[in-house]
């Protein structure tokens, strides 16, 4: 399935904010020319910027245009960059290949890496809390704190933390549904969920849109973790067969291919149930739920 | 010179409130047990607490109670923990000895630092967004955005990756004391500044305490070096003579330690003279510098 006009049309405007944040300021606080080139290197020109589009869209379910959601977007891929960035460190999953290009540490040096993900996670939150992104200190503050919790020990780096510990040994299936749901579930519905605050979305609309995260989230991963049995390096621009060659446990693994087709379709299900609740507004989301699973890349 | 009563006295209820924070929550949030178990190493069990000292002093100088500035000052230590952390990984500084124990990396391993480290980051800025921390939603967006821009690239990060660069090249004066003022100040300067946000000071109030924390930010940082160079490792609990060994660039290797005692001198009066501004309330902050330019550990 080919990916959504619209999640490429949203990545330009993400990937252009996100350069203006990343040219840096003047000044006495104007970042070091070497750290600054990795961390542009990082999290510029590449990325499908899918969480970015996903925050932007569920906001706009509540009316907030794309300008006004941008800052908190770009905010939320800086984190997923920096998570990227770490991951890929030889004291963790040591890959050599991100987006079709060499990983930073191999592009850099691995000292860079390790300060350019911390400079991102970093400038994350100073985005967050900078009042362009958002007029009320209460909005932003609501943002920084859900942020916060899903990209730290309980959330996604939890569950990174996690699935080392889980590398080589046999592991529970669910086991390995709650280290993904920390790892790479946690900031898919983060992404929803920023887009309720910003939208001061009612409770009922809250919920929703944190159904449809959890279930996306955990789509996302199994057709990642598909796509690293069935997929084709050169499309993924990343490497293949690298969970299972690490020990890594995963639920295609666990479950098996056929079975973990099926669960993937039941969780596309489960994602779009939970947009019924917002009628025709949500058919961009739904199309993307529908591309998530089915993807190719 | 002994530690004032007062740091030590400090450093007990910022130790137990640290404790309580990192003690976790029960629920979907729980962190991973591991995981917390080395943020707990990282961030228990030892340090001055000196930058949650300054915060909480100076937001005392406007009245601020110790109480309602404790998780400000909690976030702040989180911040200078996880850069201990990192900056002791085998890829950066490479320390075997930290606090009189052996460092992170060595206790527990290298991907769990990395992972620690970030986690510690994090938990920092959820602990700022949290409205415990302060009523105002505005005053949680202050701190959030001053404390990511000295933490990040134009600050702390910045200034660990100058340091990086600069190894066993020869540094011009200069360049040493602007990485150093990002290095070691700009976390330093925060915590002085972040005792005016939490006290609403008026900007001339402000100012003096933004002078007073880069005054006592360059003091502390060449106090190190010469401690690094004349120093007690058992009284430091870390390893001494490493800066000489790295080829890093230090004050007291550009400019002789007589020299370098000198300007500790002229940066104690400095600091101390940005206090008179606050006449006789600002007494512990006035030993405070003469501790740091005068202590043995």
């Amino acid at each position: 399935m080919k990916m959504p006009e619209q999640i490429v049309a949203v990545a330009a405007r993400v990937e252009q904010r996100l350069a203006d944040h990343l040219s840096g300021v003047r000044g006495p606080r104007q970042p070091p020319e070497r750290l600054a080139e990795a961390m542009r290197y990082a999290a510029l020109g590449g990325g499908k910027r899918f969480r970015p589009f996903l925050l932007i869209e569920c906001a706009g379910l509540f009316g907030v245009k794309l300008e006004n959601a941008l800052d908190a977007a770009v905010a939320l891929e800086c984190v997923h960059c920096y998570s990227l960035v770490h991951d890929d460190l030889p004291a963790m999953d040591d890959d050599a290949l991100r987006r079709g290009r060499p990983t930073l540490h191999l592009a850099f040096d691995e000292a860079t890496a390790i300060l350019a993900g911390d400079g991102l996670l970093t400038l994350a939150f100073e985005i967050l809390a900078t009042p362009q992104t958002h007029g009320d200190a209460a909005v932003r503050g609501a943002l920084t704190l859900s942020l916060a919790r899903a990209a730290g020990w309980g959330g996604m780096a939890g569950g990174q933390s996690l699935d080392l510990e889980a590398e080589g040994k046999p592991a529970r299936i669910d086991e390995i549904r709650h280290l993904q749901g920390l790892k790479t579930g946690a900031l898919i519905e983060y992404a929803c969920v920023a887009g309720a605050i910003l939208g001061r979305a009612a409770s009922g609309d809250h919920m929703a849109l944190e159904r449809f995260g959890r279930a996306l989230g955990r789509a996302f991963q199994l057709a990642d973790d598909l796509l690293d049995v069935t997929g084709d390096e050169t499309k993924l621009g990343k490497e293949t067969g690298k969970d299972g060659g690490a020990g890594k446990a995963t639920l295609v693994a666990a479950l098996g291919v056929d079975a973990a087709r099926a669960e993937l379709e039941r969780l596309e299900a489960e994602a779009i149930a939970a947009l019924d609740h917002f009628g025709p507004r949500a058919a961009a989301l739904i199309e993307t739920a529908r591309f998530v699973s089915r993807r190719e890349s």
